[in-house]
């Protein structure tokens, strides 16, 4: 670990979209410094490098060891996903990874218990929308008790478009690939869910229907102490991407609408009080969240409280994933148990 | 029928607070007069007739089958719904009758042969959502393509308060008696729904689950295109009477939120731009909906075009009610055919 | 007077727009009945009498004068005001005049010591705003204290397009035509305003300048307690009749932003969170105003407290428009003294 | 003038709060550099350099004309712009200097020629506002035509609180001191002022008044296209910092509200659809801004397009305050020619 005054030294693993925001992240943070890109495509890695300093390498395995590298950054595939995280629990580096942790359960359990015993070593999952600053702040507050005991949770969460369909074919499906973040958002306010009723949409996409994927769902969560979550997907969205919350209890409800990129708003002849469209997508609309989930990560990096999602969240988002896909499939409610 | 000049002559059936608001409308109306007040309770028919004209009555039948009245406005308690339609029936007189028709499909299904094969007398149930000004504009968009053919449908629907408990014993449960509300908005806009999938919840009150009923509840729908409705309910509202609406398409997002009674806005040390609570209970959020509603009645009673909600509407309603209670009690979704 | 439960008979001088609102309004009030409608084109007050009742007639001191009426409104253009309400005082008849009393001060001025010395004659001023309901709690809360001692209005006022040059000539000017109900709104918050600074515009209108007029204002008005007010006047507004108001003090901000016809908002590919349009003009935007403020003047001729502006706040507003003539034409500041 | 990929190198002078933002400003932009930080107080020199880098002097002049100096950042007290920005004019260094550029208009215009004919370099003044995205966002569509030719722009800017006595004092009034911003942005959308008519308000600070100035302020401008800017200030704020844009032509209105650290809102039994307060002061609200100020002049000291404001916007601002307070004191309008 290193002290406050010494900048942490981070290998980026991944040099494509996300790789290149925790790049700008790393840049902008005062006490981190981009040590390392790794990318088998170099030049990506070379590019990024360029432009936030730092030294460029095919080799992973090498930037995630080497002496001068205190911190990992994980953003490249997902199928490379646990071996990295097992790399670097070897290697004793706090990382930080992107979600999901895998796309099967049965290779998430194969590092479970590891990642559990080796409880030193950070591993934070890159669920970024707990590091949004106004939905930061609304769980903040429910937490707080503003709305006594939380009762019911909605979480609207359209993407504008959908992927390619060469992207849809390797998805893992809606409810791994889309909900999943939802799945996680649901368990940051309602960490212990015990029941999944999914229903699973065709209304738009034969790309999607052909893939026996849904283009859109609806799943309703109960937790343990009786709260509802209630998610509602869809692949596209005229207006932008759709990110909205909602929490009520007995004293009141808290809400966050949609982000936009200006306040400005507009009455004319055709319509009044006209705000902006919704931002275009994640990069836009959690910019801020990527730079506040690499300042919490660098506080655990430095030995500070860890309050990122871990290994167990990645877990449960999956489980929960899963179990939507059956509940969906077969018309009934099904109840999990994340704590076995 | 009655002639564009000559006020319609209604005979209201019921003088507690519906039949107030009923009454109120009546006067308000430019071409309709209160004939007959019928209450067994007469001192409450009196108190309405000395606010708004007409006379008082014991007997709702005399009432309804007197020659001085063309149409009929029935606001007693749900019990007698069936016999005073069947009444109207007989009598030929055009009824706007307050939802729901029965508890008990099967005494629903009794009058249905003969409420549809007496197509020329109006039969108008008081679904007075339909008639919010705001709900019904943003029905009239949807109608009109503005977001593309509809895909999602969310309905927000809480309570105040819960009711006493000597109501919630012979309420019929929450889907039979709140629920069916949204049963029929959902239907307004997705008439042919297919399939019902509903968590029931139990969240706050014990003496809601003694009765065996749920104090809140999540409903799915889907409909024959492939829409969906997300019905959320709750019997507890810190902030009044929540009632939103909001459709999607392709195309856009339509939504009406909460009607406060004052449009003032303050900020200062505490929060900013902070509107209203919500108004408190339908018979502020709806005032402006009971009157359309009887306009719109008085359009059918002249022999214009029938555009209230009738019958087989009130009917649907139920069956979707007990399908959701036999999905929420056995965790399974319900297919459903509104058209048997 | 008349006893709470027989109704108030209303003599109605005037039928055109604003005379048929007030019919309605007469026509929807619990506690009083249309007795008599005068127009010298009598067709106008049949029409009226067709829709709501009462008898017609040319005569309106007939109509004032008439052993069946208890009150009167006067709809009729503004040079007949000072003699009609003479007529009402002299028939010790309340009575609702419409504004402004006259656009002459002195012809106000004559009238002025008989209107105070018949003080148990209720003349009432047909300043609508203070009646709106928005605009009322607001005045409620500030008067309330809940932002404190008042500091700085803001009054935004402007109307959709021009009136046409046959009424602009005979208008009176921008500041007795129009903004005299701005200096009305001022006075309900800052009665005794002691210094007027206006600012006239001519920003789109070729017709107004030639007839020496403005289309457009900026007025600062300051109260003997240190109070500013600022009206923005416009002849035209493109998204319709722009009313707004604001009140702020040591404590905070009240505001009330313009009424719409429909709170439905609408997200799409150009905009997010649009509302509609403002309401055309004042029919539509004070229509709950005209209302209540009937039922105000229906307390004064019960007997109950005169809480509508009186002939006083008639003389002041006027005074205030002609002080802000002065003002824009010679670029400088006018003391006034509403109090002589 | 450096090449695209070298970085800018930046003397800063001051280490202030003011000082400490544009620090953290080049410390975040991709393209530039800290390299010195002077101040008298070596210390507050020192803790920046400790945070961002470069190195720390008490020699103003040395920094400004040292070698490994691209271009200078002013944020030092007033009284010392003037002989900064012409070291900065003699160095050949573009300079980014604090808003204003002295208190003494006679100051102004003795560097005026020499700020004029050296126009190679760049002199930006730091008026923040110009760079708020969201009030630039609404200039550059009022500039695209958006709203037709501009009629009337409303400027609402209110501090918190007011400062301290001491600072008051030497404050050169509010008219200087504080509108001062107002009168950039109102030049920023009308250049051409012609009038000026102030109000003095004095409304709760008898400290303010005892130094003979204004605790508030209702100022109109006019400009040479007949346009009106309206200002209104107050020299305190229960809900923060407010400061929002208005502006209005004939095909419709655009408006930028406050800003808030977050968009959670919250309904419950007192109020509805609550947000947060403003933002507190200016470091908060305009924090986008001074990023977005720095890369704007990062531009023109590449050689690219200068679109910050300069030296003669700097004193039109300052005329346009000294005639307001002619204005205000005098009771009438005061002619301007900015160009003379």
């Amino acid at each position: 670990m290193t002290s406050p005054t010494t900048p942490v030294r981070i290998a980026l693993i991944g040099s494509g979209r996300i790789g290149q925001v925790h790049a700008l992240s790393i840049h902008r943070a005062e006490g981190a410094v981009l040590q390392v890109v790794a990318d088998p495509f170099v030049s990506g890695a070379e590019q990024v490098v360029a432009r936030f300093g730092g030294r460029a390498t095919t080799d992973a395995l090498e930037a995630i060891t080497a002496d001068d590298v205190d911190a990992v950054v994980v953003a490249s595939p997902t199928p490379t996903h646990v071996d990295l995280i097992a790399a670097c629990l070897d290697a004793g580096k706090p990382v930080l990874c992107e979600k999901p942790i895998d796309l099967d359960i049965t290779r998430v359990d194969g590092l479970r218990a590891r990642a559990a015993s080796a409880s030193s070593v950070p591993v934070a999952l890159g669920f970024n929308r707990r590091f949004d600053p106004h939905f930061a702040e609304l769980h903040r507050r429910v937490t707080a008790g503003e709305v006594g005991p939380l009762e019911q949770l909605t979480i609207t969460s359209r993407d504008p478009a959908p992927a390619p369909e060469d992207y849809i074919k390797v998805s893992g499906g809606i409810f791994r690939d889309m909900t999943i973040h939802d799945f996680d958002t649901a368990r940051w306010f309602v960490p212990d869910v015990v029941a999944v009723t999914a229903v699973g949409l065709r209304q738009f996409s034969d790309v999607i229907a052909k893939h026996d994927d849904f283009d859109g769902a609806i799943v309703t969560l109960v937790g343990a102490g009786g709260q509802s979550v209630t998610i509602t997907n869809s692949r596209h969205c005229a207006a932008g991407y759709d990110q909205r919350l909602e929490a009520t209890g007995p004293l009141g409800t808290l809400s966050v609408g949609n982000v936009t990129d200006t306040l400005v708003r507009s009455s004319n002849g055709t319509s009044g009080d006209a705000g902006a469209a919704f931002q275009t997508f994640f990069l836009e609309r959690y910019s801020q969240a990527y730079s506040a989930e690499l300042e919490a990560f660098l506080v655990a990096v430095r030995g500070g409280e860890m309050t990122s999602p871990g290994y167990e969240d990645g877990r449960a988002a999956l489980l929960l994933a899963d179990a939507a896909g059956v509940s969906a499939r077969e018309g009934r409610t099904v109840r999990v148990d994340l704590t076995a």
